[in-house]
Formats: structure tokens, C-alpha cells, sequence
């Protein structure tokens, strides 16, 4: 339909700490099963800067790769046998796709695939081991992209996998019941975006708890009804009272440390739920015979799995939150050095960072 | 019916490491909704010498407190109301009984009453917070009762409870589908139960895991495919090269070793599920980022919940399995001492030891 | 605390069709978990005028018999044993209490506790088999009274069975996941309330079918995309149509009737779901070939089971949705003849009617 | 590897009717993601006598349609990419592989694939819309092959189809609990297989029903503890009986009558759950009013879905039950005219017939 050029404007990562700006990169084709994107916007997710300095196991040979995963755009062009999509959609991807035939994709649980980063088993990680949103065109296969509600601009699209996160930690301590009182603790943007989720699920007292005051702020805004300030007060103990003495029904662990996972132990009730979405760095020595005694559940949960994008676009697309707090600053393809400086070290406040190419 | 005398022999417990055998205790009455039962044979659990030598929180008080909570028997009297069971009935019982008014008890999950150690609430912790089983009779209220199968004998009856430990185990990660790789680490009286739980249940390839090389030999004969001497073996290594690289579905942790819980989330497989069976001294640092990474889920099993017992003796009813090798020793109450130090020394290769009032 | 009189104003069924106002009836005297409520607000179910005409199995006494179960008001005095509420608690209660000890109970599933009818057992079912609440003042169970949020008027309070009931059907077909395609079929108190349900758990597209075009109205109101004139258009074919051909995610089914049943299998897609929440007066031939071939459950969903009052009152709690289109009428409790004339005969579009004692 | 003929012996439907031994038919090439089998054993499904009268839609041509899904035997070569199993590897396959792209094909609902009969999308159904196994060779996509256990001999592992598909209608209603009381109506291969697999689950009391004495008395020798004869017994009425009044946990309804269906709700208890895995030619009047008022569930369940042909063989591998009673009859491919008749006329009792090209 529109007139695709054969070359584009990419970020290339080069090497360790290399990202280059390059007009020439060759405009991917669809192949199978796959559309081809004209990205219009990509987010900086928090692991962006680490593939910048390290890279990434199983990543395109340097020199080829291009990174970002959290993007949106329209659809230009499909390959072939593909139904599901036509040009002129305007879309959000997820990075992860699964090989489908491992017990694990077969299960639906694609984003555990076994066959991680073996392309030649179908499997696709955008971003990481496949090329991703950095360009001003993308390739993705139909399983990992999403058409967007009328109305939704790009720029909030590119939140869905953060929100999809959020959810996904959610689902897999078996959902929220309307009411439930729910601590998210951490309040990045898959902290904030939990907060959104938890009050869009019908929670009952939400409780954002971390350690940046402007963030909390925005924590409020979101939905949160009480933040608290965990270098000032102490957490489980302000939880245990905020609950009369009976603990939180489920916690949402999004800071990522290793004092923030003991402490969701620690204030959840008799019979809660624990869900881990952090990265951590190191094991957290858990009161496991709390765990025990207490009944309770802690749960890993691997990224956007099981098509939370699809829940997670529907949960945003009746726009009763507004995200904008979220999306700080935005720059285009030709400044994403300085969008990742800003993003790195949350220069302006800045939350999510959003690149435009 | 029969002639229920006023006072009973029991073993009382007077003071920390203080029990005597009293001839005169004066046999309970069944309250509404409880039963009475002419104790046949009471099984000392893991709990009991601590029991004798520490106490417990909330327990009866010393002179009057009769503890021992794995007890079978036969059903003398009925308090007021009770339809349920009638005279002649052969039971085993639970040792908890919730409140039936809190969340958790109107949601099914009695073991973590919210009213915990209040009687005047309705809660019972049979052998703990309440009397219990080392006497010649003893009154439970109808929840906390069932009706053996013809032909169990009492002794068996006894580990009723230790099998439906581990099956809440199984329960608490979802139970087990069929074919699915099983690891039980810890060889114990528990740990064996779920060796014989999860090949009823038809477990694919069992994994038993332990320090004693006798205790082993109990769990194949009980069913196990497979053991592990983890003192002589890197117990996660070896999992993961039976499991052909990909980890267990399903891990039972009953060690109730920091170590042992550890290895468990290390060797579990994308999307396994680690089930916490054991009583923990400490924190233990696991790895949660594998939890995370690899969406696992690890789950806390609160005794015997969620009328474990009705299936465990379901299970058991039919006789597939051969438990006699894991009731190695029974004493008369007369001689309940020497029974404490059997089990407690491991006398004779003592697994479960019965007293029989 | 507050002065409790020795009688009260009620209306009491003396025999089929024979409800009297008597000024005189004993103010009830709150047993042990028990609490007394000043009753301030009793809606009319539809249940309500066949209990009027024909009693009910198991009621108590003609004479003596005050029905009403869909009341809220304030404690004023607790039976023996009552910690969790107090005097000046403004609460609603919720018709069923099980028994506690039957394994339906003992599991969580109350509604369908397996000792209905029996009193002796502790089963009650308030204004069925026990008193209710057309009276100033109504004795409950603990277990059947939620205590309301602030700012939450009597009369929609009263509204909560209601939404319990619909968000019971929800429940029992596994929730729903954000973004579903929802039908609710039957624009009554429950259709509606489960428009409100499902609109405030993230449902996708909710549509409302029916033959009133001002029920259909006020379902748009209270948050329903589409509506379909049930005899103006072929229901099932229009449902197609909205859902390209593949079916609703979900089908709410509570217009009690025949043709709507056998609809709701009709429309639902490949492994959806149909709750069944009206009252059926006759077996309806549903399309067992399609529910195999297409991977379908139906599931009914009696009354409000499993707690769904208190998660209904979070849901409702926070003000989102104004409730107020659905109380149309209320009456003093003097008046109560005419507030069920005008409940049962739809008078002045009459959709929820409340008596106010 | 082995040698590869370029032609094969196979039976082909020529036409309505019309089903032809041929010896010049083209060996299948496996294609990515293909394994070629050597087809050792193809049992006779009851659905295959229906396509042999009438034909599937869309089939493959007459003159190319070759069907046949319950079939078994040893890989001999692999397609591009596959890296699962390797030629002398023996398997069963399952007739339904899913396009993965669609919504319930991510989920983990394949049986249910909505692009069902679009090989385009890469939906394979075979013996249906795709070729099958009344062959010397079949080619399957690998996410339709199981390995063996060793020692399971090919006749047996036909029946893995129909055990999954039973198993796969108890997972529909929740799988079962230790202990629950079954009942298992219609004793063909499903049902019979039904109560193989109830009571490997640990099912308590197996009812079976049916109108056959010499099936009835198969099921006894496979599992069942009581069968009655639904023409001389009121079958609804004995279930009650046997069930102290209160009804059965699980109904499996493999009769596929809708008489079955209708007894099947009748006899089911409060909470308790119906599994419809028959073939229903009409709309069956199901007691709706009981399924709400006793929050009864009833779920369809569409062949072998979520892998339950894993699930099934590990149940099956360990060889507790002797399944020879069920295949009764095997023929040489060269014969398939009279296994057909066999089976369809129930010769000489035949349950399953067994074809072994």
C-alpha cells in the first residue's frame, strides 16, 4: 500500500556501549505469519540500558542489532498467510513469541518457551535476540502484536507491556477477589502501572510503598489510597497496622531488591499471595517457615505471559486512568542518546521515556 | 451404649520435659457437635517431643494438658445435635478445627484460622491449644472426624494425618498432573507419605532425596523411582540430568532444610511449582530470580488443610499400597517414655512409633 | 447501648397471601454470634411475592413468620461471642448461612450447604426459613452481615444481594478476564446488576439483551456498549455479528426463561462460558452437541455464594458506577401492601423496590 | 535411515461408500516441523464409520483421502527442524493439531482451534481434514506425536486417543478428587476408558451405567465397583441410593443419548459437576433449575484436548491395569473391510478393532 523504502533509519548497537544512528539499515521484510511495522513510538524499559553496556545472550551480531521492545505503530505491510492484521492497523507488540511447540507454548505458557533463544525453533524475543523498535520499521510475527483501541495515542501504546507485566504478576497469584487489600511495593513504571491495574481489577485499599516521594506522589494519582515511605517508616509493620494486624491479601513485588521481597513475605495475611515481577540481583533469605505456617504463595512471574497484552489493552482502552503522568519525556530517533540519559538517570523526573522514530 | 467410666488413664503433661501417666483424669464429655472417642492408637508426630519438651502457645494447662494430635479409634458417645457419627464408629481425626466465622474458615481454609488459639471462638488444635490423643478417650468436635474404611487397622489409621500433610502439599501447587516428574526431598515420615501420595495420584518419574540410606530404601520400596543420596550427590545436578536439562514439575519439600528448600526452586523447571512441606528453623536465601525468570511458583502448606484427610484416607482406602514398613514400633501407653525416645533417638530404625491407650 | 423496645412494628405472613402489619411482634433477642440489626431499608425481590402467595419449605409458623431477606441497617446489640461488630455498625446482611459442617460447607459453598432447611444444624436462610427483615428490627449470624463503607445509603445497600448474585454467576464460570465479550441476557435487577459487574471487572464489549426497551435503557446507563431487543432481532445472530462470527467470551444468563437458556449455548464461542443465574421453570433443550464440539461450560450459580457479598460491596464501594437509576420505589413499612402491588405489577416502571421500616 | 519405499500400501476413500485398498500410493514426505511414520496398528473409532458412509468436511479428495486417527507406530524419518524425535522412536499420535495463532490455539485449546479446517493456518485434524493412519505411512506435525513407554504394545497404544479423551472430559469439570464418587454412563471404549482413568485418579466409588451386561461386566473387570443396567434400574434413583441420597460428585456422560445427559444432571449432588464427552444428535432438556439451584456444573469437552494424550499415556505406562479387554479384534490392513464390519456390528462383541497396516 504505502510506499516502503528499502533502507531506514535505525539505532544499531554496534558493541558494548556502541548504539550508532544509522540511514541505511535495510527495511526488514515480513516473512510468514509476519507484519511489518512502521514504529511510531518505542519505550525505554529499564533493561534497555543494560543490553546498551552488555548486550544480550543469543543477540544479533553486532553491527545488526537493533534493540527496544516496547513499541507501537501501523501496519504497512503483511507476509504471507497472514489474516489476522492489514496495513493501515495501528498496533502494540509484545516482545515475547514461543516456539508453539514445546510442552510449555503448547500449555500457553510461551513466555517460559524451552526453546529460548533458538530462532530456528520459531522462537522470537524482539528486542533481544531478534531485532526490535529502535527503527523506523519492524517485523514482527502476528502472535506478538495487538491492534490498539481508536483513540489510544502511540505513546501510551508503548505502556502496555509494562502494563501486561504489571497484570501478568497479578494473574499468576491467581487474580485479584474485589476487594482485596493489595501492596505494590516499588514505585517504577511496573510498580505504577500495577497500582493501575490492582484499582482496575476492583482491589479494595491499595498500598504503594518505596522510597522516592515524587513517585509516590504519582502513585497516588494513579489510584493509590496510601503510599508509604519505606526508608521512614517501617513497611510490615505500617502494613500490619493498615490492616489490623492480619496482613495484605496480596503483594505486588516490583521494586526488585532483596529487602523488598523479605518484607512482602512478611506482610502478607494467613493464606496471601506473593507475586514477584522484580529483577533481582541476589536469593532473599525468606521466612519460608512463615510461608509455611501461613499458607502462603509466592509467585515468579516471567513478563506479559499469556497474552496479558490483550487483558491489559482492554483494562486501558476505556481510558478511566489517565496515563499521561507516566510518559515524561519523549525524543525522537535521532536523540535516543540523550533519551537514554534521561531515561538512565531519570533526568526531569523522568518515568518512561518514549523514542520516536 | 457402652459403659463409659468417669476417669481414664492419660499421659498429662505437668511442665516442660514433666509427663506422667495419671490413672484418675476424668474422662471429657462431648460437648454439642463433638463426639467421643476410645482412643485405639495415637502416633507421635515430629512435634511432640518439642511439645514435651517446651510446651505450646495457648495450650491447656500443665496438670491437665494432654497432648498427641495422630490418633484413631472408635466413636463411644455423641454429644447433642451430632448426626454425623454414631457409636461403634471407627475414626481418625484432624487436629485442626476452625472457627467457622473468619475469612479463611468460611473460604475453606480452617488450618489458617484467623482466631487461631481462641477457643471461645470455636477453634481446636487437637494435641496443641486443645487435648488431644495420648489418653484412653477423647473428644473432637464432628469437623475434625472420619470414618475409616473396613479393614484399616488403627495403626494405620494414625498416619492418615502425615498423608494428608503431604497431599496438601500437592494441593497447595495445583496437584499433580499425570506423567509429572516428582522430586520429594527429605525422607521422613512426611516425605515418604509424599512419595506414596504423588504415585497414587499418578506421578510420572519420583525423585526421593535424603541423607539416609535406609530411609531410602523405605521410599522405593513405597513407590520411588529414583533416590539421591544428597550427601553424596549434587542433588540439583543430578535432578536436572534425570529431567534431561529441564528440572522437575513439581518439587515437596519435607527436608525442612534451608538447604534442601534451596535446591528445591534450583531444580524445579520453567513453570514448575515448589511445594514448602517442612518446619524451618531460618530464612533461606533462594533464588528468586529464577523464580521470576522462570515463573515459578512456590507455595506454603499449612498442616492438613482443606479436609486433606477425607482424600488422603480415600487414597489409602483402596490398599494399593503397602504402608506397613513405615509404622516400625508401637508401645502400650503404660510404657509412653519409652516410646518419646524410640522415636526421638531413631531407636531401631523407628519411622512413625504408635501408642495405644 | 440504645434503648431496644420489647416489640416492634412488623409485617408478619399469617398464611398464603395474608400478610399483616402488627405492632406488637417481640423484638428478637441476638444468641451467641449472633447480632440484632434496626433494620432501615428491605427491598423486594422478585422471590418476595411467591413467598407472600405461597410460603416457602421449612418457614417458620404462619403467624410468626416475617420474610424480607435483601436488608441492611445498624447493629444495636451482639449475642454471647461477638467480636466482629459492635453497636452503630451499619451493615447488610446476605440471605444464607450454611451449617458449617457438611463438606459443602466446610469447602466454602454455603448456598448449597447440604443441611438446608434444618435449623437444628445451624443452617439458616433469613426470610426464607428463618425471620428476615420486613421488621424494625432482624436477628443475624455473624456470618451473614457485612459491614458498609461510609457515604453508602440504606437503600442501595440493600442493592448488594443483587450484585452479589450476578457477580456469583461470574464466579462461577472462572471470572472474567479483562477485555471479554460479555452477554447478559434478561434486563431485571440481576441482568442489570451484572451489567455492573462486569462493566467494573474489566469486561471488553457488554451487551444486554431483553424486551423492555426501558430496562434496555437503563442497562445503557449503567455501562452496557450494546443492547438487543430480544424480539425485534435474532439475538443469536446479532451476537455473531458483533463478535465477527465467533461467539461471546461469557454469557450471564438471567432472564430465566427457556429461550434465553438455550440462546446463551447458542451464542457463547468456542470455549466460552454460560452461568445460569434465573429461575427456571422447566427443562430447557439446550444444544448439548455444540457445548461438546465446542469446549463449553455451563455452570448455575446459586444465590451469593462464596462471600460474593463482600466482594460485591468493594466493588460497589468505591462509587463508580451510580446505582441510583435501579431504586426506583420506596415505601414506609406501613405501606409495604402497596410496595409490593407496585414491585409485582411494575407499576411506574418500578424496577427495585424498597420498604423502609 | 531404514529404506523408504516411494509407494505404500493404503486404504483410500474413493468416494461415499467407497473405500479402496490401494498399493501404489505415494509415501507422504514430512514437511518442517514432520515426522514420516510407519504406521504399525490404527484402531477403529466410532466416528469412522461415518466418515467412511459420508464423507468429513473438508476432506481431502476422494481418491487421496486416506483417514484413520487412533493410530501408532515407528518414526522413520524427520522433516526440517525437528528436533523431538529421531527416526525408531514409537509413538502415538492425536488427531488434532491447532493452527497456534489463534486465540484459544495460545491458550493451550487446540481441540477448539478457531481456524479448524484451514490447513493454511497450519490446522491439522488427522484421518479428517488431513490425512491419517489406514496406511503403511503417515506424516504428523510433532505437537501430534507421543513417545511410547517401552514395553506398551502398539495395539494398546491406539487406545491412548480414547483414554485422553475421557481423561480430558474429567479435567473439563476440574479433574477429580481423591475419594469422589463417579459415575461413568455408557460403557463404549470412552466410558470404559473413563473408568480406567477414574480410578487411577484415586476416584472413590465408580458407578458404571449402561444397557450392555457383557460390557457392564467389562467395566467391572477395568475399575467400575458397582454397574446397573439403565433398562431394569431406575438409574437416577439407584445413584441417589448409593450415594446415602445426596448424588454424585462427577457424572462422566460418555452414552451419548440424551437420556444419559438429562439422568446425568438428576444424579449429580449440590456442587457437583456433569462432563459431556458424548456425541449428541438432538438437544437433550436439561433440569436447568437444578444446575442453578444445586450450582451444578456442566462442561462439554472436545476430544483430547491440553495435552491429555500425555497425560494419559503416563497414567497407562505404568501398567496397573490390564487393558486387553478392550481390543478385541486386530486385522491386517488387507482386511480393513471386515474389521469395519466388526466394529461397527459389534461382531463377536468387539469393542475396539484393530487394524494393523
Amino acid at each position: 500500500m504505502t510506499d516502503i523504502p528499502k533502507t531506514m533509519r535505525a539505532a544499531v548497537l554496534y558493541g558494548e556501549g556502541d548504539l550508532r544512528l544509522v540511514d541505511d539499515y535495510p527495511v526488514p521484510q515480513p516473512g510468514p505469519g509476519e507484519v511489518l511495522i512502521r514504529v511510531a513510538a518505542c519505550a525505554i524499559c529499564g533493561t534497555d540500558p543494560k543490553i546498551l553496556a552488555h548486550g544480550w545472550p543469543n543477540h544479533p551480531p553486532y553491527g545488526q542489532f537493533i534493540f527496544g521492545h516496547e513499541y507501537a505503530g501501523t501496519v504497512v505491510a503483511v507476509g504471507d498467510g497472514v489474516t489476522e492484521f492489514a496495513p493501515g492497523d495501528r498496533v502494540a507488540v509484545e516482545p515475547h513469541k514461543g516456539c508453539g511447540v514445546c510442552a510449555n507454548c503448547r500449555d500457553g505458557y510461551y513466555t517460559t518457551c524451552l526453546n529460548y533463544g533458538r530462532p530456528e525453533k520459531g522462537h522470537r524475543h524482539y528486542g533481544f535476540s531478534t531485532n526490535g523498535g529502535y527503527a523506523e520499521y519492524a517485523c514482527n510475527h502476528v502472535n506478538s502484536v495487538y491492534k490498539l483501541p481508536d483513540g489510544m495515542p502511540f505513546e501510551v501504546a508503548t505502556l502496555i507491556t509494562t502494563a501486561a507485566t504489571s497484570l501478568y504478576g497479578i494473574r499468576r497469584i491467581g487474580g485479584l477477589e474485589a476487594g482485596e487489600t493489595v501492596v505494590v511495593s516499588g514505585p517504577g513504571p511496573i510498580g505504577l502501572m500495577a497500582v493501575v491495574m490492582a484499582r482496575l481489577l476492583g482491589a479494595g485499599m491499595v498500598i504503594l510503598t518505596g522510597t522516592r516521594p515524587d513517585r509516590l506522589a504519582v502513585g497516588l494519582r494513579l489510584g493509590a489510597d496510601v503510599t508509604i515511605h519505606a526508608r521512614e517508616e517501617n513497611v510490615v509493620q505500617r502494613v500490619m497496622e493498615l490492616t489490623g494486624g492480619i496482613g495484605a491479601d496480596a503483594v505486588i513485588e516490583c521494586a526488585g531488591t532483596v529487602q523488598a521481597a523479605v518484607d512482602a513475605v512478611e506482610m502478607a495475611k494467613k493464606n496471601g499471595r506473593v507475586a514477584l515481577v522484580g529483577i533481582y540481583q541476589e536469593p532473599a533469605p525468606l521466612n519460608i517457615n512463615k510461608v509455611v505456617q501461613w499458607n502462603i504463595t509466592v509467585a515468579g512471574s516471567k513478563a506479559e505471559g499469556e497474552r496479558s497484552m490483550a487483558q491489559a489493552l482492554a483494562l486501558l482502552a476505556r481510558g478511566a486512568v489517565d496515563l499521561s503522568p507516566l510518559v515524561t519525556h519523549t525524543f525522537p530517533l535521532s536523540q535516543i542518546h540523550a533519551a537514554f540519559e534521561t531515561a538512565e538517570k531519570r533526568l526531569g523526573g523522568a518515568i518512561k521515556v518514549v523514542v520516536k522514530p
